[in-house]
């Protein structure tokens, strides 16, 4: 996959207003991609995808990414078995961020710690910004062993 | 504000185990912020915040970003009235995403182009992924004209 599959971004007019598909990958190639659980509207996770990732996603109706920790393309769930069906794709105004909602497959975990969503602390609020803040855990046990499930890290 | 405001991150266990609040800004030194509707629970946009922004945002209760498009800190809603009210601030496990429950002001109306979410347009799916594909929109009309409020542009 060598060449562009999606139209190069026109000018902000063209991209805000018009009808055309252009998505806006960011200098390293990469948007970020935002995933809602479709029957809740939870967001589950945000994670990134390269061109080749978006093109999967949208061609398979199956969330690809791009790990940028494992410098991969990452088909989400490949080895958890949570892979995510996507019901609805969205862009945004700027066309540099994509919203999915998914159907959350197999025991419908997220996140690669066990959780639901990803987005399993709360920064308590009403705090005076410093670096002694603490989080606060908002979800229930993890779903899984991170441990059984990837091996020993 | 030159002195670090928060933690520095930890390894990668303490950052996502930890109760420890250590923000991961990137490169550029900015973190990406999904606001959602505290009440519909919609994603209404995602923007990016440097270390001043979320500092604000946590002292003040209100939305502040940083614009890459003005090079600017972005007090969300400073012009149009449209301020966001954060109920519940989270991370996610590695802490380089932030999710907040907000509480639109104004007249609710999150996006620049005067709709209600950033996200007002569809991508269908099934289709093969190629450089024509049409967007759809799935919002209704602008809740304001964006001329009428930021002046011609």
């Amino acid at each position: 996959m060598s060449t562009p599959v999606f139209a190069p971004p026109g000018d902000k007019h063209e991209l805000e207003t018009g009808v055309l598909f252009s998505p806006r990958f960011d200098k390293d190639g990469l948007l970020p991609a935002i995933a809602t659980d479709a029957r809740t509207n939870d967001v589950l996770m945000m994670a990134w995808m390269n061109e080749q990732a978006l093109a999967l996603t949208i061609e398979t109706g199956i969330a690809h990414y791009w790990s940028r920790s494992r410098n991969q393309l990452w088909k989400k769930g490949e080895t958890s078995g949570n892979t995510q069906k996507i019901i609805e794709l969205r862009t945004d105004c700027d066309q540099d961020v994509l919203l999915m909602k998914v159907e959350p497959q197999g025991i419908g975990a997220a996140c690669h710690m066990g959780y639901k969503s990803c987005f399993f602390r709360i920064l308590p609020t009403g705090k005076t910004p410093d670096d002694k803040l603490e989080l606060e855990m908002c979800e229930d046990a993890p779903m899984f062993d991170p441990k059984e499930v990837y091996g020993k890290k």
